[in-house]
């Protein structure tokens, strides 16, 4: 199978569809979705379809069906849909015939195009051009354009389109019925809440015409959970008829609302949509893409000169998803793993987020990052409250998150369990904990880039020291080997449950314990009296001496005599079985079709990265004949079915210095989304894969690093490519990189202070432009 | 626009659809809907389509979404969904090709067929055969099977089917997501639970398979909300496979559960779906159609000897529907306006139940009609929650009922008031008070019919006695003319809201006073014992006087000079319009396109009839002058908006000695459900329309009435007809009538007692067999 994806024209900017395949419509609605951080809207065509997922998700506005289900984002009132008819034939690609059809979402400007030429069952040609924007500049706008010209005939055309509250999420609606009203005969307003959260949302929605003789208005209509216009015209043949549709979303848990009445929502927000209909589709467009350049584009593109040409497309493809998907606006949510593109994974937020997809923000937009990180921190409660319920103290991170106040919200069960034919249970929310170190990771990679003391006073350190609680509270002693073990967790690779010292878990766990000493010792040189402060709300009275003892008989497993490290204390001993069945096939997930979760546990098999994501957070730890080794013996054993393990693995093979092995990764990596195997992209994109292209572009291939503080760039071009260029903030300081086979440059474009930069061993000040030679 | 209802092969039993009209899906999926009184499943294709609504209810499950809503039939899971895939093409017949398509639903054996030749539009051919039956025989079981047979070629074929419990009540979940299951990898189990009344419902499906080569199973999985199987193979040109579904639905609200534990109920289920399983298809499908021989039409088969050959088949149409909507099995619940059949009106059940459906079980079935009577009994406890909630005594029974102590359900709001461009109030709830003589009155035919004085002692006169109360509290006082009124209701013309005396409600409240005072007067004389119970319990006391004042001193609006009752105490003096524009399109409601509610008030319009039913429910009241004169004023006023009014004017017609209106009116009154007009049932059969074409030929052109406790007939035949008969209960005898032009023949077959029937102005017993000459 294979979708209709046309690269040939994608010219850098354009993701274009050049057929319609009904089998890709779910994946199509991910990949080209819109957005601005406030909401995503999944790109469901304007006639509805079988099969389709009709999307809404504002961000942040999390509500649980029942008591059964854990916290999701609910998919708001649909405003996209128009049920058009040719007298009695409802237009649908399904039938009659395509004359032609092309699709294209240009990242540049967040602009969906469709062009098509339909003859209908009965043979009535027409042209029809559907355009769409979420604006970037006015957060809660939606803007549509539609064109219908008859091509051989005049006929009789009916269209409806309104606000449809029916949607759900699956069949879980998270919506009252509430209220639906016209203003002026014009303005459709429908209003509902959250049924437990309590969320109002306000949706607005008006159309106006253009190319018709008589000013006739639509009959407004109104059915459960719908409110509507019907238009009916006598089209003539080669007349167009536009129609343009404006829409906005509010809700009063936005920021700006609070305080606001329901009321007083109401009023002011068809105020705007009124303004925004005065403006028309054409002015909104146009404002929206220079929104584009200016928040997105002129601070963080990123060019690719390679003969692959899809090479450039899909960085910009990530970046043009990061931007969709983060709600940069609110420090009280975070970006899912599916961003806001799709059903999966609830809108919840993982470690996906900080170790895969903050790092494109610390680097790029650090007042993003920030809030990101700040996020983390307004969660300590719910963090504190999962440590006390695990019988743990300290913070210990859910190891699925939503609204900030929400705590842990992993669901209990999963996909069948084929061997018992009940749902799988998911263990991950009870002990997946590396989550509690990942956290404060990403939080120090955001501190060393943004050189953000502020945020460390206010913020940081209390982070850094409440998680070294938890892990104090967490290690367990062994008097056998007089060592502190961490027993019974999953590692990075879930195929692996209950296992015991898991490496990823244990150094990380070290590593947050060896990092709360460290800070502990500085602060109380240097700041007694924020130290003082924070031992007083945290009690830390006794923990320096215990986090210093802990860090320092932590079980860190250890090379063995073929310089393997063991994942975890049994994987090696494990059975070994000939996975080529699934290492060959697309599809990912394939071996639940044959063993059960208990079933996998017993086999040398690895859904994703684990010793490979250590040696990359910790790369200087390991040497590289350890790295080496370990790659040769865990990736033939590692299925990638996340999508956190490629771009690991692709970074990874870079420091290994197999250049083409790091290519065939990323080209595997892009393939995740924008590739062709039509159905893994349903439930929306992978933003820990989205995340992952950046990161191997910049970090792999650009070869940037920060190790103890310092910014490095070693890069290391694929041989198809000849220039790379792109920003990296670094302490306040937009650095404009070029890297080429011979050389980088660096232009440090904002010059107030120099940037420290190691480059093949040495380290340049960078105060306004430099260029190194990299040939050896 | 036009459905492709064929009804030249109808032979009396077939409703048959010889296109595929993607605009008539929802019209088809009720007026073919399959059900047994437990569980009404609307008959969506197997194949999933935009705009259709896959409905399946249980009778009397009713749960409230929440507190802005009222209560409603929810939509449980679906079994009927089959998603089938010919390599990557899914089988739609919107695309690709029909070469052969027929649908037909045997009304005589329950059983839905659907053959089809269809061409992918990458040219596969391909027959496929479905059948389905909802089994009158075991009431929890659903029976398909599905035949495929490549014709042109090999191919590989994929079919998906299970349990589906994402579908909702047009946007509202009803249900916890539930519990999935498999037992023994094959039989799939669905367990969930209504989100307020708490009732857990228990789906079972399992598939078989013929003509497969090996024994492969097919592949387990789960989704949210959904449970289901894969099965994929290469079939061989000209080989047919033949899969069969059987599925079952038990809820915990039924009767025969009480007391059963969840896991109890999805054991025992469990065991009657293997059950059913090793039955197969056809032997359910032949055991099922035996049992609507044994139940229904062995009982009540009607033969209309017509040169239409549409007349007999909709009587029977009628007796079909009549079946598979009511809840014969339980008496806490009742009839609902669109019977098990669609969303609309959520399953309440209003005054459609006891005037126009209830007379067909009261002179058929009176087992049936003896539960359907005792349910309105069980909802007392609301009637006087109601009666006391609006500041009066007694029992008032709700305009919408629902779960027997439910009470009032008539929802807030309705569709949009064109002025003002929110949702009109619906007054019904509050002001439409009818329907609290109604059910008296409905009550009184089947005592009288069925001679059921054990009912009555128990019940009967209690439920008379009460709803007496409440009028005496409801009526109002006024000194100008020292007459009792009742003012602000609506009557059954719903166009005119808060009107004073509507003629009906007073003449109905005088017929109800009048009762309570016969019966108390009765009951002193020959049940003291009795009547001092009932004094006791309803504090009758003074009652008995007062009823008799009010009875004697209420307002009966009376003939003019020109012999025209006043529908209401303003009716008369309102502005006439031109209504030809509404009185010519099939189309209903389309008033209100030009006019909103208060505006419609304030014209000589009616939705229905009025002063007609009154008529017809208490026609010894009233000359055949009065009544022929308030026919020529009224039916030009009236648009016919409700489907309760083409059959009371069908009746009057045949009253008035109209021969030919009356069969013209028959005419449009098949047309509601069965006619072209396509939209029309798409929300459900309307169960009054259904009920009134039975009374048609019965009461109608059959002439049979109930008159003062005597049964009369004087049929009077439309000129296409050659011969009718029909079954009547009659105090426990089961008679045949057959009547011709000429005679009427009375076949006494139960021959227990003598049937007092007066033809012709004379009184014959009938014991064993009489004919009796009609001719004048």
């Amino acid at each position: 199978m294979d979708t209709a994806m046309n690269y040939e024209r994608a010219k850098q900017w354009i993701l274009a569809e050049d057929r319609f395949t009904p089998e890709s419509l779910g994946k199509c609605e991910s990949v080209m979705c819109l957005g601005n951080g406030y909401m995503g809207l999944r790109s469901a065509l304007e006639e509805e379809y079988v099969n389709e997922k009709r999307d809404l998700f504002i961000a942040g506005t999390f509500n649980k069906f029942d008591e059964s289900e854990v916290t999701e984002l609910p998919n708001a009132a649909d405003v996209t849909s128009m049920e058009l008819h040719l007298k009695s034939e409802r237009f649908s690609l399904e039938s009659g015939r395509i004359e032609n059809y092309e699709r294209f979402l240009n990242l540049k400007t967040g602009e969906l195009v469709r062009n098509v030429i339909w003859i209908s069952p009965r043979g009535k040609r027409v042209r029809l051009t559907f355009k769409r924007i979420v604006s970037m500049k006015r957060m809660h706008v939606i803007a549509q354009q539609v064109s219908i010209t008859p091509l051989n005939r005049d006929m009789k055309i009916r269209l409806r389109t309104g606000i449809d509250g029916q949607v759900t999420n699956s069949g879980a609606q998270h919506f009252s019925e509430g209220e639906k009203r016209f203003y002026d005969h014009k303005y459709m307003q429908y209003v509902s809440r959250t049924t437990e959260s309590g969320i109002t949302f306000v949706t607005n929605s008006a159309v106006k015409r253009e190319g018709f003789g008589s000013g006739e208005e639509g009959r407004i209509g109104m059915g459960r959970r719908h409110v509507y216009c019907d238009y009916e015209w006598d089209a003539a043949m080669d007349e167009t008829v536009t129609f343009e549709k404006i829409s906005n979303v509010h809700t009063l848990r936005d920021l700006e609302h609070a305080g606001r009445t329901v009321q007083e929502l109401q009023e002011e927000s068809v105020r705007e949509l009124q303004e925004a209909l005065k403006c028309g589709y054409d002015i909104l467009a146009r404002e929206s893409a220079a929104a584009w350049e200016e928040k997105v584009w002129s601070r963080a593109r990123i060019s690719i000169d390679s003969e692959n040409e899809l090479d450039e497309l899909a960085v910009r493809f990530a970046q043009y998803h990061m931007a969709v998907m983060t709600p940069a606006h609110d420090e009280r949510m975070n970006i899912g793993a599916k961003g806001l593109s799709g059903e999966g994974y609830k809108g919840h937020t993982f470690w996906d987020a900080d170790i895969f997809v903050l790092p494109y923000f610390t680097f790029t937009f650090p007042e993003t990052a920030r809030k990101l990180v700040k996020y983390r921190y307004l969660t300590l409660p719910g963090a504190h409250k999962k440590a006390q319920e695990n019988g743990y103290a300290g913070a210990q991170f859910p190891w699925e998150s939503a609204w900030y106040d929400d705590g842990e919200v992993t669901p209990a069960f999963g996909d069948v369990d084929i061997v018992t034919g009940r749902p799988q249970t998911i263990w991950s929310g009870k002990i997946e904990q590396h989550i509690t170190s990942d956290v404060v990771f990403a939080m120090w990679q955001y501190y060393q880039a943004a050189g953000d003391q502020a945020f460390m006073d206010d913020y940081g350190y209390e982070l850094l020291f409440d998680t070294a609680v938890f892990w104090a509270s967490r290690l367990e002693y062994s008097a056998d080997d007089g060592k502190y073990h961490i027993n019974n967790v999953i590692g990075p690779d879930e195929y692996k449950e209950h296992v015991n010292d898991n490496a990823y878990t244990n150094y990380m766990a070290w590593w947050n314990l060896n990092k709360a000493v460290s800070c502990y010792e500085e602060l109380s040189e240097e700041k007694p009296g924020l130290l003082g402060k924070l031992s007083e709300k945290l009690n830390l009275e006794s923990y320096y001496e215990k986090w210093r003892e802990l860090a320092g008989k932590i079980y860190l497993p250890q090379p063995g005599a073929d310089l393997v490290i063991p994942q975890d204390a049994s994987y090696l001993t494990l059975e070994d079985i000939d996975l080529t069945k699934y290492k060959e096939q697309e599809e990912v997930l394939l071996i639940y079709r044959d063993y059960n979760a208990e079933q996998i546990n017993k086999l040398q098999v690895s859904k994703q990265a684990d010793i490979m994501i250590l040696f990359y957070l910790l790369e200087n730890y390991f040497t590289d004949e350890v790295k080496k080794a370990n790659w040769n013996y865990y990736e033939p054993r590692t299925l990638h079915d996340s999508s956190l393990s490629l771009s690991t693995h692709c970074i990874l093979a870079n420091d290994i210095g197999d250049r083409d092995m790091a290519y065939s990764l990323y080209q595997k990596s892009l393939n995740i989304d924008m590739g062709p195997f039509m159905k893994s992209s349903d439930g929306g994109i992978h933003s820990a894969s989205i995340g992952g292209i950046w990161q191997s572009v910049v970090f792999g291939f650009g070869g940037v690093r920060v190790l103890e503080g310092n910014l490095r760039i070693r890069p290391s071009l694929p041989k198809k490519w000849r220039k790379l260029s792109f920003h990296l903030n670094w302490h306040g300081q937009d650095l404009f990189f070029t890297v080429t086979k011979e050389s980088v440059k660096i232009e440090n474009r904002t010059r107030v202070k120099a940037a420290d930069i190691e480059i093949a061993g040495k380290v340049y000040q960078v105060f306004d432009e430099i260029e190194v030679s990299t040939e050896r």
